[in-house]
């Protein structure tokens, strides 16, 4: 499977640092250590190594869906990898599934819920800003997941147009503005799952889900801590990012009142 | 979609316990809070709510990935839904790909690796030890995954039959063992991820990564902290699970010798 | 220094067990091990070892201020040993301070902050349960700090006695009802701590220390993590406490009014 | 009390900013908020407020155990409060004690001993290199603490001079050298700690105590997590340290052979 024109390539340095870029013919691209002459990928495959004009060697690797996530065009602030990985394996979302995304902002995360629905599934991404989700297409667009992803400017009172939806995942400033539709849309048994930083948001969160007959909640926060590993002397880095955000999530339950909806504890 | 024979559903009780159990006619399940004929199941939608014989409320959920990774018949330690999330989002898996997991266990992460490659990818499970992989495939029957996996009786050190893989997993107490391997066995610009408990195998397993030409070498460990959120007095859980395992991940170099293949920092 | 009768010990057994008691002629006390002579240690010296009547070892060690606050008698939950120390060092109590403790429970925390402002300093215990008083100042007397604490029974409302101290530190449900009284007691530079739990608690008492003219404010929360040490196996312990409280610490301004107090950054 | 030539106050801006400094009649000094004249300073008490020549006020704080500690003019890595905390309580190092502490650096944690033992104790700071020692004792003359504190010249191989001493605290890249001699040094029941960043380090450093008879062994690292308190919206900070260095404890046995010295469990 060779690299060819049009393809994306991760540059990696010998310095490991990452450059995420298309390959063309004749195009150059510039780095810290020389001028990178992407013609030169074309033929070879993931793996191989390109020399910059000073002689530099990178390596060319495929993007994974870590490195597009982290690499998308931001005009918001993006749902980190972290966070998406436990939305993906809490809300249970695979291929094949219908998914509403309200909040779509840069698109990091619907990138993810593409992915993980693929190559049946649809998901349907909400924002009310136009040029937020002007830039989330052109995100999804380099990744050939464009037609999996159905993009809908809206505002959030305003509801969904879709029912029997599998999940629903909110990222608003007030999610609870969203949950009365996102209760409409989801099919019994269903996902919600919802980001916020602060605590009041979630407090708030809740409170409204189990009004909504959500049931099953639960609220974490995802830590990802770095080894420093060196033969003889490793050790956790010393410095880490220590809060993105809280995740809550819920099932829909059809007759939830019948239910004490606590905390699962 | 009704609920049929044969079926699995997560019954949940009003006190937020949960048993994940195969409905059938004529069924009939003990519970804290009394008997549950699964028959009433049958011809219900998920989300609904059945009554034990002691007149208490279930409602019927729809297990997801997680619930059936927590709930495998356990004949060893399992990799919790957390740390498969970071492995699944970090190694970029997803629909359509190939997959070798050595050292499978009582399959959690097979169920995990194998959601993420369906509808039309295979992974391809090993293990030395016979009566785990009959617990697995008993465990990954019941979710209508089998199809994509195939189980392998095998010492790490006699070697993969794949070559040109996406991916290797590694859960292994020597994870070095089965890194030659694993080199052979995935294309160039895949990746391999490993799980250990200890420092000392993280830092021998880096070791032996970058000896075999793997870059963007990278350990981490994963945290997740529950909050327990109740309206005006919400606060972090009290205690929680501080260390499963270490998750290293590289990714594969043709000629990754040219580079100096330091950590990612 | 030779251990003689009414001196505490703590014994360590051979699987790391330990039992703080007061050695005394004729006194045994009944072990996992066997009993234990206590008359046995008199005479002995510190980490000198006594068998018990199976011929078990103990090892006879020192008590520490941490031992004596973990082996408290409890008739509250205790302040632990970690969020001690940091409101120690955060507030800079020392040898010949004054200070005075809110909310005593079962005297865990006077423990320490009696033999922070030894030989000469001198703690103001007030708590508004008799029955709490009790039990900590039995708890004081064994450790021979009682000379430095006196106690008060009295509630919160009412406010206390003592003008110009170091520090007070809170340790109630409802901090702001204490912060008035704090505000007036605290010398001008002095130091105010208050634990609390929930992040409700701790808004409202960072609002009420802002309005009451406190500045340098902070909030923080103390981790401890255990390692497991073992030769070639080291890792993090598999489960931890992952909360206590919130520990918020602020000073007395005398024109804090004339200061934006915003949170330290 | 009020403040008079030559004392410490720390200056705190109105954006949190603080600046540790000696008040002197006619010196002026320079902030990003204009120039500050300590000379208004002198017969303020602390708590009070100076204006800085553009008019902005400036609140004249006392400074505390870990302000100090925090602004000790840095020749190394310094010993952070939070771990000088659990180091103290730990060890139960207070008032009147003698504490040897080998690899002394730049002196933060040498402040935290002396203003532990004050006023009749006495701390033995060990270094070999005079630079390191030169810079530590001008670091505790300015805190009035010099008394308490006696340098030593020394490599770490040539012992200590003291016997009997309550504790010993090791803060050197290879902590096993100094274990023998700290053995020696130490009364039975008497506290050992040592700080180390990497996990090889304190493998090692807990083979060696358990030879040299140390008992309760014990690794913790102390992880602080600062907390953003806003009204109606508090969330964790989003950046944080999360690695300083690993802490070690044990406690002398003088017959220490005759148990099994695991890891306190």
């Amino acid at each position: 499977m060779e690299i060819k024109s049009g393809d994306f390539v991760l540059l990696l340095s010998s310095d490991n640092k990452t450059f995420l870029i298309r390959v063309k013919e004749g195009k150059v691209f510039g780095t810290h250590f020389g001028e990178v002459s992407l013609q030169d990928a074309i033929g070879k495959r993931y793996g191989e190594v390109i020399h910059s004009k000073l002689g530099k060697p990178f390596i060319l690797l495929e993007p994974t869906l870590e490195d597009r996530m982290m690499k998308v065009r931001r005009l918001t602030q993006i749902v980190y990898p972290k966070d998406a990985a436990l939305i993906l394996i809490k809300t249970g979302i695979q291929s094949g599934m219908r998914v509403i995304e309200c909040g779509t902002g840069s698109g990091s995360l619907t990138l993810a819920l593409a992915s993980a629905v693929a190559p049946t599934g649809r998901i349907y991404a909400y924002d009310r800003r136009e040029d937020f989700l002007e830039n989330a297409k052109r995100n999804i667009l380099e990744t050939g997941l464009s037609d999996l992803v159905e993009f809908k400017l809206r505002e959030v009172g305003e509801g969904f147009d879709e029912i029997e939806v599998d999940a629903v995942i909110l990222d608003l400033p007030s999610p609870w503005e969203g949950i009365p539709s996102a209760s409409r849309a989801i099919r019994g048994g269903g996902r919600i799952a919802s980001l916020s930083p602060t605590y009041n948001q979630v407090e708030r969160t809740v409170e409204c889900l189990s009004e909504e007959g959500f049931v099953f909640l639960e609220t974490i926060e995802v830590l990802v801590r770095e080894i420093l590993v060196r033969s003889g002397k490793t050790r956790p880095f010393e410095r880490m990012v220590s809060h993105t955000g809280f995740l809550t999530f819920g099932r829909k339950a059809i007759r939830g009142d019948v239910l004490d909806e606590g905390s699962k504890s």
